[in-house]
């Protein structure tokens, strides 16, 4: 069984007509927008808020409305992935380098909805490397300020380049071991002149929705 | 008396031989830049770490050897100015529009010396209107969640167009009224998802210069 396909499927069962839904970016988020773009092919009428330009492209092929963030004043519901889960619902998102505009359309959100397979839901967060996106201006300082924290920065590269987010920052992957205080840790980056937002989701998800590759899925709620 | 020029002036006491100085920006701040200009021709050795693209011009052009941020550990002590500071060293920045800049420069520096004349020293911030620098990306919700701290923030406007930071960002300039909790403001602006970084400096500034149009400096240790 696709514990994947499971899980974005699921959520998609809280989803209620006149919704305004957040959408988030990844692989296993792709299959709720793929069920979504089924059901408005039938009657759901709902809005999309787009976390990426994938996204958005997928949304528009699929005919799912979409609105500008501009133009809302809120979020019903918004379903994502994450990179890693606990059960406290404390995620690490970024590894795909949308964090900012993920956390952006979550936080506006009434309820966020993260759908994973269970390889994704650990007792503890940081096997997985924070993402952090930080400005591009004096990153090495930026870096070894983040790096006081207790971790080991590195600046992420991708096809021999520093990779550049959306909004034209860099990212610094970090490595702290196990993270014992995840609110802690989210103000302490987020203080760091020179941090943009870091990949730490703490308060902000209310539901987890998790595939099993025997076939079962798990929603747990907080 | 130029009550600027004689605070600018008077900071420059506090530069010795062999210091790494960050370099503010301002019309203050620019009488301690030409001020070192001359005692770097008579003897004096230092390196200048600019906070501006003006700054570095100047410096450059009163011979001031500058060194890269990327190249150091610290800074000895960083002369900058400010719009407003109050008795408890707190202050804000970013009138001009650098504040990201210039809060990584005093952030780590072992000292900040503020230079000022005296109409800028208040007994409570926040009359003059607080920069917030913000992401492009979704600024209409982030300006909305700025608001929720209690103010109307403006997207600050240069010859008709948005304002651009040097780091691609828009500036929020929001009228607070009286600050009467700084620290907590500061904080709670930068856990905005989209908020950069503010124009609030707590727990930065250790010196003020205060220049009177009498023609006396004040000079204030925390």
């Amino acid at each position: 069984m696709n514990a994947k396909k499971l899980a974005g499927e699921k959520a998609v069962e809280f989803i209620k007509d006149g919704m305004i839904v957040g959408l988030g970016t990844g692989s296993t988020v792709h299959w709720s927008i793929l069920k979504l773009g089924e059901l408005v092919k039938q009657s759901l009428t709902i809005k999309g808020v787009p976390t990426s330009k994938q996204t958005e492209q997928l949304a528009k092929e699929l005919g799912i409305p979409l609105v500008n963030m501009s133009s809302i004043e809120q979020i019903d519901i918004t379903i994502d992935g994450a990179d890693e889960a606990n059960p406290e619902f404390e995620l690490i998102k970024g590894g795909g380098g949308a964090l900012l505009r993920e956390k952006m359309v979550a936080s506006i959100s009434k309820r966020m909805i993260v759908v994973m397979d269970e390889t994704k839901y650990v007792a503890h967060l940081g096997k997985f490397p924070l993402p952090v996106e930080i400005t591009q201006f004096g990153w090495e300082m930026t870096s070894k300020q983040v790096s006081t924290l207790g971790c080991e920065p590195k600046l992420r590269v991708e096809n021999n380049l520093s990779f550049i987010t959306d909004n034209g920052n860099y990212i610094l992957d970090c490595h702290f071991g196990e993270i014992l205080d995840a609110k802690r840790l989210n103000e302490e980056l987020n203080m760091i002149p020179g941090v943009v937002e870091n990949g730490l989701f703490v308060n902000i998800a209310d539901t987890m929705v998790i595939g099993n590759s025997d076939g079962h899925v798990e929603i747990i709620h907080k």
